[in-house]
């Protein structure tokens, strides 16, 4: 079971190296995190691009290029939907986002020829390592998907279960999360929390246990939970998924851990074939490398040890 | 100006000694806090309730009671009515929470007759002192206003600057946060933060500087903000005030800086005719204490010096 990042990469280098191919690759801060993650024994990467611009980032990064398999195409879709191909037909294990913007590389994600669409909608997974907390954490959703319906949440909760059990995760503890540990009628965030919980007791939602609404001091805390009274519920700061109520909370959460707590994180796109990589310019080099980490387990579970 | 909770004792401590009024006194993380407060000259307590209890639990906790008015009322909202009353006089300069549930007390602070409205609506103000962030932190609302509308922010933010103003910020910056920076029709709430900013520049809301919608690491973290590009914006890393979309959002931010990072917090409610102590049995006694200084600043500023 990967309990912080550390045994993440346990788990990452006791299989097969994995392959990532990158759209778009001439940016410095993606090759950094490319020469890290081969360095690491993460992941080998394909680069696809404006092979001239690789050389010279990788040049002015002092990143020796020799054994990376690089393609060149020097227009940016076109280089974009030539790499998520290689994942699509199984030469890649997962797809990572260079110096293209974010709408046209999801649009390559989408792409019903070559494409990693699954038919089910995407989620993004945040996975956080926190200081004085004993396992890892998985937010969804704080980047992607913006309001989830009932059924979205459906959806977000089996990706990230999905995630959860490629880090070693058997029976992760989902937590439908709220201002509030009661269901309420005048929030619709509490009787869908409510309604999962539900669902997972009667074998709807599986691999996981879900229990909701509660607020976030009982979801990951054990002393607050216990402070509180639990009796009967089957969180008790233990919780492993947080599901937060919209992207509004979830993004506000996620960077009030990022700026303000001591952690490491990583994240991954999921609800695709194979996992994608979408790391943001505002992500520091070691996220970058995490996120490759996690979706180097996530193409190993996918694709069987 | 307070920087810090230090900065607030010390602004507590230039100015006459305040009275809290005290509903249904027999609780001892009450009483510790009111004793407390004595110790460094925050406030004195008038004591409302039943007389023997309240000796009862002072004995428990080897408290001197010599020197405390107390006021001897066995029904809690009687006692409750009587305490409110003191402030509503001007007798007592704030209003506290004592062992009476959270419905009751607030009952009481509406009360017509007796009570502290002031026709506004109530919001909560919760200050925060987080290691690594120069200045003080107001979040509002993360536990009363469930769902504000444009208007309820309105309120928000002239409750809250109300606040910063008597803790010596003259004039605050106030972020209304959101997922993103850019206002989406697809998102309401970066709709409302850029009314809330229009407003401000129209004059239309006083005594501070608004800019939204704005994402937490622009509003808290000056590297991030100068990182992403902040050209242009009122607010680059050194907001005053957290403006959060709804209780779950800003419930869920609160509770991630008490149980992940490095903070100090008080808070009260406000919209008052005087500041309301609310706290909740899952503040610890250092949040009680702070939120009585709180407090006592805010009413000092209400009353004049």
């Amino acid at each position: 079971m990967s309990k912080s990042f550390n045994d993440l990469l346990s788990r990452v280098s006791a299989c097969s190296v994995k392959k990532v191919a990158v759209a778009v690759a001439q940016d410095s801060a993606v090759l950094e995190a490319v020469q890290a993650a081969r360095e690491r024994n993460i992941a080998e990467a394909i680069l696809v691009g404006d092979e001239d611009k690789i050389k010279d980032v990788a040049a002015s990064i002092h990143m020796d290029l020799s054994g990376y398999e690089i393609i060149d195409e020097k227009e940016d879709y076109t280089a974009a939907l030539k790499a998520v191909e290689l994942v699509h037909t199984g030469r890649a294990d997962m797809y990572m986002k260079g110096l293209i913007d974010t709408k046209s590389f999801l649009k390559s994600v989408l792409d019903k020829e070559v494409g990693l669409r699954t038919g089910k909608p995407l989620s993004h997974v945040c996975v956080f390592e926190v200081e004085g907390i004993d396992h890892l954490l998985f937010l969804s959703d704080v980047a992607f998907m913006t309001y989830p319906t009932l059924e979205d949440k459906v959806h977000i909760i089996e990706n990230t279960v999905q995630v959860c059990h490629a880090c070693g995760i058997p029976v992760p503890k989902v937590a439908p999360l709220a201002a509030v540990e009661v269901v309420n009628p005048k929030m619709p965030v509490t009787v869908d929390a409510d309604a999962l919980t539900k669902m997972c007791e009667e074998g709807k939602i599986t691999g996981c246990i879900v229990d909701g609404p509660l607020s976030l001091d009982l979801a990951i805390d054990p002393a607050a939970a216990k402070h509180k009274g639990a009796e009967g519920r089957k969180i008790v700061g233990d919780a492993d998924i947080l599901l937060f109520p919209d992207i509004h909370a979830g993004n506000l959460v996620y960077k009030c851990l990022v700026h303000t707590a001591k952690v490491k994180n990583g994240n991954i796109l999921t609800g695709t074939k194979a996992p994608v990589i979408l790391t943001s310019r505002s992500d520091d080099f070691e996220t970058k490398v995490n996120s490759l980490a996690l979706g180097a387990v996530v193409a190993e579970a996918l694709k069987g040890c």
